[in-house]
C-alpha cells in the first residue's frame, strides 16, 4: 500500500540519519541493555544527547530527562529503547515534540508473519506518516553515522569502532547483522561512512536510504545488502538517483537459489523475485551486482577510492617476484583485462634500478632487489603509475614482515596521493592483517584486495561501469508505430473473447502492429481452398492447423513444412485436418493456414517474464540445441534500446552463428536487433495484460527477420 | 636428464628435510645476513645446531668451528648462507664428512638463463650425485620443519613463527615467496607441518617433496604451488603416492593463460604444460586444484581435520540468522550439496530451546536467542553434529565481538573434539582476524573459511575426492585385442611410405584393429566400378574421394551423402572424381570410396592431444554444433576406464542428446563408451607416434556406433 510514494531523499531522511540532538528513550545503566549500549556508543557524538528515563537525571555521561515532553528542545532523532508495548505512546511524544526521526529496535511486528503484529507494524506507520516522522524499523538494530558520530545502535562497541575513521563508503542494509558484517571492517582501520540498517523496513527501506545517501556529497559508493525489496521501481528509482550522482551502488542480494528461496520466504515478509529479473533489472540501472559477501567492501572501496579509468580496460602489474606476476596475469587475462607493453618512459625509468634477472616487462618482475630502498621502489611505483598506457597499476604485496610490507605501505599510499593510475595492491597473504596491511585498508586512494581474483574482477567491474556511463545517450526514439499500442491493444480485447490464449493468426497480428515481419498468410476451410489460395503465393509455403484450441501445434502433427506446390498444399492441408481431428476432437477448427516459409536461417527466439517485482522482461535466445540444452538466453527489463539489444544477442554463446560462421554468410544482425526492439515495445506497452509470450522461431535471414509463428498468452 | 629417475621417499629426504643435526656455512652475526637471519630461526630448534665460520667461536647462541671438516660430527643437514663461487667447494666438504642434505641460497644459477649459469647448476647436481647428498635449491629460501622447529631458510622471523605451532599441513612450493605467503597463516594461528621450497629444483624437486611427504604420518595434507613441472610422469607419481596414502594433495598452478605463461616463460627454466593437460592428469591422480591461492590454505585445513563424509554430500547448516542462513544455503545449492531435513531427534532437542520465531529446519535460523548462553549454543551445535543426516555442519558467524564469536568458539572448538560430523564454520565479517577468529584457525578439529563459496566448494571436493576413492577399483581389463596394437602399428608403418597423413582407409583400418566398428567400404577406381560394387552393399550410401593428398575432403567438394540406387552412386562418383581434379590436380588418386552410410543418430568427434609433460590424452565432444561454437569437450590421459569414458560423456553439455532427449529415442551410450575406451587404448599403445588423431563423426545411434571418417597423423 505503500509502494507507490516516491522514495525518501536526504532532506526527507536528514533529521533521522545525520541528528544534530537525539534523544535515546529508555536510556539505562545496566550494562548490556539497548539503553546503556545505544548511549555508551554515542560517546563520540558531535551533537547532543539526551536520556529519557525517570529514574535518572544523568545516565551514561548523557543529561537525561523524564519524558520526552521534558527535553529541553526538540530533538532530530529518538532512538526507542524501549519493549513493544510503549513503542506507539512513545512514537506519538516523538511527534507531539517535533522529531524528525525515530528508530525502532522492538521486535514482534511484520517479521513473525501475525496478522496482529502486521497490523501493528502498520499501525505505527500509520503514526509516522500523520506526524511526519520518518521510522527506522521495527526489528531494527539501529544506524550509525560515522562523520559525526552517531553511533544510534545496540551493537556493543560500535561507537569506539567508527571514532574517527570516516570514509566515503556507507553500507545499507536489510539485515542489521549482515550490515554489521561489513563495516566491522572498521576494526582493522577501513573508513567507512554509514551504517543503516532498515530492519523490517515499515516505512524507511533500502531504497530510501539509497537514495538519500546518492545526494550526500560525503559518499563515494553505496553498498546494499538486501534478501528481497518490496517495490522492484522504488529500488530502481533510488539506484537510478546514484548512478546519476555517479556513485557506484554495489549490490549483494541473498537468496538466489530454490533452497534459499525457501529460507527467505520463512525469513522475512518480503517476496524473493525471481533471480534473473533482479539481475537484469539491477544491471539496467547500473548497479555493480556480486555474489560474494566477501566482496562488496573491495568493490565499494575501489569505486569509491578512484575516478573513471583513464585509458580503458588496461593495466599494469608491478610484482617483485616472478610467480607473483604470473598469478595476477592469469587473472587480469581471465577477466578480460589487457596488459599492455610499458611505456618507453617508464622502461627507461625502471632500467635504472632494475637487475638484469629482473624482467621490465608487464607483468614486470622488479625482483627483490628494488625492495632495498624505499627510494628505488617508490621510483618503479611513480613510473608505473604515470604510465599512461594504463588504467590501474597492481601491485602485488607476497610476504607480510615490518620490514617488507609494513616499510612499502606508507611508499604506496604517498603515490596514489598523487592520483594518476589508480592503485591497487594484492594482499596475498595468509596473514591476513599482516603488518602494512591497516595502513593500506584505511588509506583513502589505494585500495587492498585480498584475492587476486576479486581484485581483477573490481577493475573490470569499475571500467565497465564508467564505460556504461560514458556511452549513456538519451533514450532513443520508439521504433514502433504510434498507434502501434492502440492496435495491439485492440487485436488483444478482441481475442480474449476467444480466451485467454490467442490463435497464431491474432499473436502474430498484433506483433505486426509493431511493425515484426509476419509471413504472408492465408486461412483456408478446405483442402481445396488451401490449394486455391497457395496459387497466388510464393512457393514453397507451409500449412498450419489453424484453432484457437490447440496452442502447441506439433503436438497434434499441425504443421507440414516445404510444399512446392499446389497439390502438396492440399494434400498436407488434408492430413493436418485429419491430424487435429483425430488428436484433439473437441478442438474447434477454423481451417488451416497457407504461409509462405521464411527463407533460410537462424532461428531466434523472444519471450518474455513477468515479474512481481520489476514488471515485464524480454528474453532472447537463439534457437535450436543451443537455447533448449544450454538455457542459452539473454533477459533485460522491457523496452531494450538497440544498443541494449545488441548487447543481448552477442552475449548468447550462439551468436557467432548469426555473424558469418564457417563461411555461412552473415545474416541480418541489423533486423534482429530491430525486431527485439519492437517486440520489446510490444511487450513493455502490453505490461500486466500479457502473461505470457512465446514468438519462436523468429527465423533471421540475409535479409530481414520474420517471425514464423507465434503464442500469446493473457493474464 | 634427470627426469627418468623415481621420485626420492622421506628416506632419501629424511637428513635434509628432518635433520637432526644442523650446520651453517656463512654463520654470522650482522644483522640481516643469510647467516644471522638463519641462525635466529633455529633457536627454536630441538635439535642440534653449529655455525661454520672462521670468524667465531660462537655466533647468535650456537658453536661456531672454522670449516665443515672440523665439526664434531656429521652433521645430517647443511645450510650453504655462501656466495655463488663458495657453493661448489662448500658441497665438495659437506659430501667429505657425510652431510645428507644441503640446502643452497644462492642465485645466479639455471634462472638466468645463461648457459653457464646452466652448467653450474648441473655441475652442482653431478657432484651431489655422486657424493650421495641432496641438494634443495639453489636459489632457495629454505625450508622449515615445524615439528622439530628446524627453520632452516632466511625469511626474518620465520622461527617464532612457527614455534609451538606443528599442525597437519604441509606447503611444497617452487616458488619460495609463494609457499612462505601461506606458510604465514601461522601468524594468526593456523597449525603447519612443513614448508618446502624447491628453488631452481637442481635436484630435489616439488614431487620428491610431495613424495617424501607422503610417507609422513604427521602430515594430513599437501599443498603444493607451482608453475610448471619438469617432469610430468614424476608429479605424477608423487600424487599417487599421496593419493595412496590417503593424503589429500591440494594444487594450486600459476600461469595458465596466454599472458601468464608468457611471464612464466620469461621467469623460469621450467615448461609451462598446457592448462587442459595439466588439469586432466593431475584429476587422473585425485588432487584436488584450485585458480586461488587464498583457497588453498582452506581446503588443505579442511581435508587435514576431517575423516570421510559420513553421509554422501549432505550439509546442515545452523545459522543464528535468517540472512546467514540464506546466504549459505545459496552456496550450498550452487555447489551441488543437498541441505536435507533435520532428523527427528535433532528437531526435538532443537525445540527445547530455540523460539517461535526462528525457524528448525535446514538452513537453521535459531534466533540470537541461543547465542545468549554457553549451554544452549552448544546444545543446539551438539544436536546438529549427531545428527545423521549430514556429513558436515556449517556454523556461519556473522559479527564479531569477544562475547560474541569470541565466546562461541572454544564451544565450537569442544563440539568438534567428538569428531562426528565435520564442522567447520564460516567467518562472515569483515573483521578478519576479529575476536575468536585465532582460536578456530588453530583448532585441530574445526575449519574456519573466510567465504561461504570457499567453504562450499571444499565441502564439495571433500565429498567428491572420498567417493572417488570408494568407488576405486582395480583397473579393468584391456577392451581391445591383444594383437591390436601389434596390427595397428604394421598398418602406420605400411602407411608411412606414403607420407605423414594416413589415408581415410588406413586411418580406419587402424581403429578397426582395436575393436571401432568403421563402415562396410570398397574403394572403386571408376563410377562404373563404383555402381558395381554399390549392388552388394546395404543402402543408403556414401561416396567420398580417395587420395592420400585429400585429407579434407570436403574442401574439395569431395563427399556425396545418402545415395539411394546405383545409378546415383556411378553419379557420386563421377562428381566428386571430377571436384577433385579441379580443385586439386596434383593429388594422387585412388579412386572413389563406396561406404555404406550409419544409421542416424547424434555425432561424436574423438581426437588426441599430445603433451610434452603428461604423454597422450584424449578428447571426447559432442558434434556439431557445441563442439564447434563452444568447444564443449572432455580431456582425459589415455586410456580411460569405462568408468571415466562414461564420466568424460557426461560431462558434455550436449550429453543429453544421447539420452532421449525431447522424445527421442535413447542412444547406445554403452557402444559410445566402448568406443571410447578402445580409442584411448589405441591413443596410448601408439603414444608420440601419432601426432594428429580426428575420428569425425563417430555415429551413435540406437544400437551401436560407427566411425564414419578418421583421419590420423603421424608424428
Amino acid at each position: 500500500m505503500y509502494n507507490e510514494r516516491a522514495v525518501y531523499r536526504m532532506n526527507d531522511l536528514r533529521r533521522l540519519i545525520d541528528p544534530q540532538t537525539i534523544a535515546v528513550v529508555g536510556a539505562s545503566e545496566t550494562p548490556g541493555s539497548f539503553g546503556q549500549r545505544t548511549l555508551a556508543n554515542l560517546a563520540g557524538f558531535g551533537g547532543k544527547v539526551f536520556g529519557v528515563n525517570p529514574k535518572y537525571r544523568e545516565t551514561v555521561g548523557f543529561p537525561c530527562v523524564p519524558t520526552l515532553a521534558d527535553l529541553p528542545e526538540s530533538p532530530d532523532c529518538v532512538v526507542m529503547c524501549v519493549s513493544q508495548s510503549l513503542v506507539e505512546p512513545t512514537l506519538e511524544e516523538a511527534i507531539a515534540i517535533g522529531a524528525g526521526g525515530a528508530i525502532v529496535y522492538a521486535s514482534g511486528y511484520a517479521e513473525t508473519g501475525r496478522p496482529d503484529r502486521v497490523a501493528a507494524q502498520e499501525r505505527l506507520v500509520d503514526i509516522a506518516r500523520r506526524g511526519g516522522i520518518r521510522i527506522a524499523g521495527p526489528n531494527c538494530v539501529g544506524l550509525a553515522n560515522v562523520r559525526s558520530g552517531a553511533a544510534m545502535n545496540f551493537m556493543s562497541g560500535c561507537g569506539e569502532m567508527i571514532d574517527g575513521r570516516a570514509g566515503r563508503v556507507a553500507v545499507v542494509s536489510q539485515s542489521g547483522a549482515l550490515g554489521y558484517t561489513v563495516l566491522q571492517a572498521m576494526a582493522r582501520g577501513v573508513g567507512m561512512s554509514h551504517y543503516l540498517a532498515a530492519g523490517n523496513s515499515s516505512d524507511v527501506d533500502v531504497a530510501d536510504f539509497v537514495a538519500a545517501l546518492a545526494d550526500d556529497p560525503n559518499v563515494g559508493a553505496i553498498i546494499c545488502l538486501f534478501e528481497g525489496v518490496k517495490s522492484g521501481a522504488r529500488f530502481l528509482a533510488a539506484a537510478r538517483l546514484a548512478d546519476a550522482a555517479g556513485k557506484p551502488l554495489i549490490v549483494y542480494k541473498a537468496g538466489n537459489t530454490a533452497a534459499s528461496g525457501k529460507a527467505a520466504l520463512s525469513h522475512t515478509g518480503t517476496l524473493v523475485g525471481s533471480v534473473a529479473a533482479y539481475r537484469a533489472a539491477l544491471e539496467e540501472v547500473g548497479a555493480i551486482q556480486t555474489d560474494d559477501l566477501e566482496a562488496v567492501l573491495e568493490l565499494a572501496n575501489f569505486f569509491a577510492r578512484n575516478d573513471a579509468p583513464r585509458n580503458g580496460r588496461r593495466v599494469g602489474i608491478m610484482a617483485t617476484s616472478g610467480g607473483a606476476g604470473v598469478i595476477n596475469a592469469d587473472k587480469a587475462e581471465q577477466k578480460g583485462l589487457e596488459l599492455p607493453a610499458l611505456s618507453p618512459a617508464t622502461r627507461e625509468a625502471l632500467a635504472t634500478v632494475v637487475p638484469d634477472f629482473g624482467s621490465i616487462a608487464n607483468p614486470a618482475d622488479l625482483t627483490a632487489e628494488v625492495l632495498k630502498t624505499a627510494s628505488t621502489f617508490s621510483h618503479c611505483l611513480n613510473a608505473f603509475v604515470d604510465d599512461p598506457a594504463f588504467s590501474a597499476v597492481v601491485v602485488p604485496l607476497v610476504f607480510a614482515h615490518d620490514a617488507a610490507t609494513g616499510a612499502r605501505a606508507p611508499i604506496i599510499c604517498d603515490v596514489a596521493a598523487r592520483k594518476k593510475n589508480a592503485i591497487v595492491a594484492v594482499w596475498m597473504n595468509e596473514w591476513l592483517e599482516g603488518p602494512g596491511s591497516a595502513v593500506l585498508d584505511a588509506d583513502p586512494n589505494v585500495t587492498l584486495f585480498r584475492s587476486a581474483d576479486r581484485c581483477f574482477s573490481a577493475i573490470r567491474a569499475w571500467c565497465d561501469w564508467h564505460e556504461r556511463r560514458a556511452s549513456r545517450r538519451d533514450a532513443p526514439p520508439r521504433r514502433s508505430a504510434a498507434d502501434a499500442c492502440d492496435n495491439a491493444r485492440a487485436i488483444l480485447a478482441a481475442a480474449r473473447e476467444r480466451g485467454n490464449v490467442l490463435s497464431e493468426q491474432d499473436s502474430k497480428r498484433a506483433l505486426a502492429a509493431y511493425g515484426i515481419r509476419v509471413p504472408h498468410e492465408t486461412i483456408a476451410s478446405t483442402p481445396d481452398e488451401a490449394a486455391n489460395a497457395a496459387q497466388t503465393m510464393r512457393f514453397p509455403l507451409v500449412v498450419k492447423i489453424a484453432s484457437p484450441d490447440i496452442a502447441h501445434k506439433t503436438e497434434v502433427s499441425g504443421i507440414r513444412l516445404n510444399l512446392k506446390d499446389g497439390q502438396a498444399v492440399r494434400d498436407a492441408a488434408r492430413d493436418v485436418l485429419a491430424a487435429a481431428a483425430k488428436h484433439k476432437p473437441q478442438a474447434r477448427l477454423d481451417g488451416v493456414s497457407v504461409q509462405e516459409m521464411a527463407p533460410p536461417g537462424v532461428e531466434l527466439v523472444l519471450g518474455i517474464q513477468r515479474d512481481a517485482q520489476f514488471g515485464t522482461l524480454v528474453v532472447v535466445g537463439l534457437g535450436g540445441v543451443l537455447v533448449e540444452l544450454l538455457g542459452d538466453v539473454s533477459i533485460a527489463l522491457a523496452p531494450v534500446t538497440p544498443q541494449k539489444a545488441a548487447a543481448m544477442l552477442s552475449s548468447l554463446k550462439g551468436y557467432r552463428l548469426l555473424t558469418g560462421y564457417r563461411g555461412q554468410p552473415r545474416l541480418d544482425v541489423e533486423s534482429a536487433i530491430d525486431a527485439i526492439c519492437r517486440f520489446s515495445e510490444f511487450a513493455a506497452d502490453m505490461g500486466a495484460a500479457l502473461s505470457e509470450a512465446d514468438v519462436n522461431p523468429v527465423i533471421v535471414g540475409q535479409d530481414g527477420v520474420v517471425a514464423a509463428d507465434a503464442l500469446l498468452v493473457l493474464s
